[in-house]
């Protein structure tokens, strides 16, 4: 891992090479990523032949303003992957100081600095103090912090007033609808949703930008054309349209999220976290990553939060069972 | 077709919207993309599931370094297709103005336009005059104009004194590798290759720009991680790999490229080219361009050019029968 890199879980290759000779197939619980995926529907050789069409863009954000309640009035923009928006959003010149609460998925905070803006980690939303542009992972990644609408609709006034921005973050708001901020949008906001997380497909690179309509007209001229892959443009609009395996879905990982809660409730304090991945604070955390790793699990440590293990989801029997043992055969240091 | 929209070819929508009635299924010659594509590899269910992988991305680059010759010490960037690199180059903040070489693919001078560049079009190499920034299209699209490597270095080294950037866009140049400015890279200077076309793979979203490593670092920034998605980092390793594949696709395509020129030669002057699409000139393109459209055949108009249509390959017996007869059938107004 290069200096001064941001640490982020899936990549299986940093596990091998932290812990070579630990035990094939590596389970990887350092991501919130759905370990059942939604199933692929066929995929016509046309869809990766021909540049994507016009018209399979236009299907794929009808069915994605249905299942995120988008309003008519307000603009989308979908994108390959929900990363490369965070890295363009600095580009529609919102006003700065900005403030990104935290602790939160990095990537926020490094793309506004990248583009020349001052940002500061405030740890609640009474801690903004004086920025303009303010940005909200809504629930949290990891600590599965929810904001109130309420809450956030006065911080996108507040935004607002200064010329700044309200970016929120809801990678992980899919199965739990009710705290979206996007069918009540307030102005100077732009809401983001990930479609690999929820439907256990993130590498096809799928993400979603909402916002006030001329804002996403200027993302979208920045991505230009063609930016999301046939193959996906057509498995987007199928799984987004499809409400019942997300109920299904959601039900299923619930029920996981309260099995790891009680497996990990021995090994310290569930912190919290959201139906894809749950956090454990425990002093042990540095011994317990090393643990799990030799045993072939891989979970999510944090760079600032040495205390702190971020665990998603086993996604079957054989998964469940070695997590149970590894966890089992545990011996936490002496005190 | 909304207005002030560059025109492309490759959305049959479009086609269709113009020619209702026409005979289906349509025929698309109306871009440059190998009618034969790449036979795609098995993908396995996890390049859907899991985030891109970095020990991925490294293969796929050094395959692309080997099948480009990218010199040791130069960088490599992949990107989801090559336009959203034409879209970051301006962040790369090289000296204005700029020159694009024309007339050509028109992305590139409205990229460097949006961002805030005086933007000129040159008609030749010397009538670049003040231009710090130099985008060239080698082989060009549409006219298959070529640029000899020295001619090219010498632009670089005048970019290069002026604080600019030379851009060589290379999108067509896979078959025809002798001309490609990477083996010899030049400072200030930027390549982009594009992988859909040549292996008829354009909805998989995958490109290159080869340059100066720090360069490449900067755009590698500015995508952000996981920008390529899985199957298509897989995909790409493999056909650029592939060099056996390269040579018989090249060798099939410059005999349909040869077939295709005579027979539109009876209909005007074929200006030129590359291996997967030929430029007629013809007074007669306006009216041949909706016969064919009426024929269920689609080619490539230009906004700029009332006199051009551009042809790409058919792709089987029933393509080519039909093109035929389509032109056969075309009787120009009397003069």
């Amino acid at each position: 891992m290069a200096e001064g890199e941001i640490w982020h879980g899936g990549d299986l290759g940093t596990a091998r090479a932290l812990f070579s000779g630990a035990p094939e197939p590596w389970i990887d619980l350092s991501t919130g990523i759905n370990p059942i995926p939604y199933p692929l529907p066929p995929l016509p050789l046309s869809l990766w032949q021909s540049l994507p069409e016009a018209k399979a863009e236009a299907a794929l954000l009808m069915a994605a303003r249905r299942a995120y309640l988008v309003p008519g009035g307000a603009g989308i923009v979908a994108a390959p992957g929900t990363q490369i928006l965070i890295e363009l959003l600095p580009r529609l010149k919102a006003g700065g100081p900005v403030a990104v609460l935290g602790p939160t998925y990095a990537e926020h905070a490094l793309a506004w600095r990248k583009a020349g803006l001052a940002v500061s980690e405030a740890r609640t939303a009474g801690d903004i103090r004086d920025a303009a542009t303010v940005v909200v992972v809504n629930p949290n990644n990891p600590d599965g912090r929810v904001l109130p609408i309420a809450e956030l609709a006065a911080l996108a006034a507040r935004c607002a007033a200064r010329g700044g921005l309200l970016v929120v973050d809801e990678a992980f708001a899919d199965f739990t609808p009710g705290i979206s901020l996007i069918p009540t949008l307030p102005p100077a906001t732009v809401v983001l949703r990930s479609f690999g997380k929820t439907y256990g497909l993130a590498g096809l690179r799928l993400g979603f930008a909402i916002g006030q309509a001329a804002t996403m007209e200027r993302l979208r001229a920045a991505l230009g054309p063609w930016s999301v892959a046939g193959p996906a443009l057509d498995v987007g609009a199928t799984a987004l349209g499809d409400a019942d395996w997300l109920a299904q879905a959601g039900a299923a990982r619930a029920a996981d999220a309260a099995r790891l809660d009680a497996l990990l409730a021995r090994h310290g304090r569930v912190v919290g976290g959201t139906t894809l991945f749950r956090l454990l604070a425990t002093p042990e955390a540095p011994a317990l990553f090393a643990h799990l790793g030799r045993n072939g699990l891989y979970v999510r440590r944090f760079q600032n939060e040495a205390t702190w293990l971020r665990f998603g989801l086993p996604g079957d029997d054989a998964s469940w069972r070695r997590l149970e043992l590894a966890l089992a055969s545990f011996v936490p240091a002496p005190a």
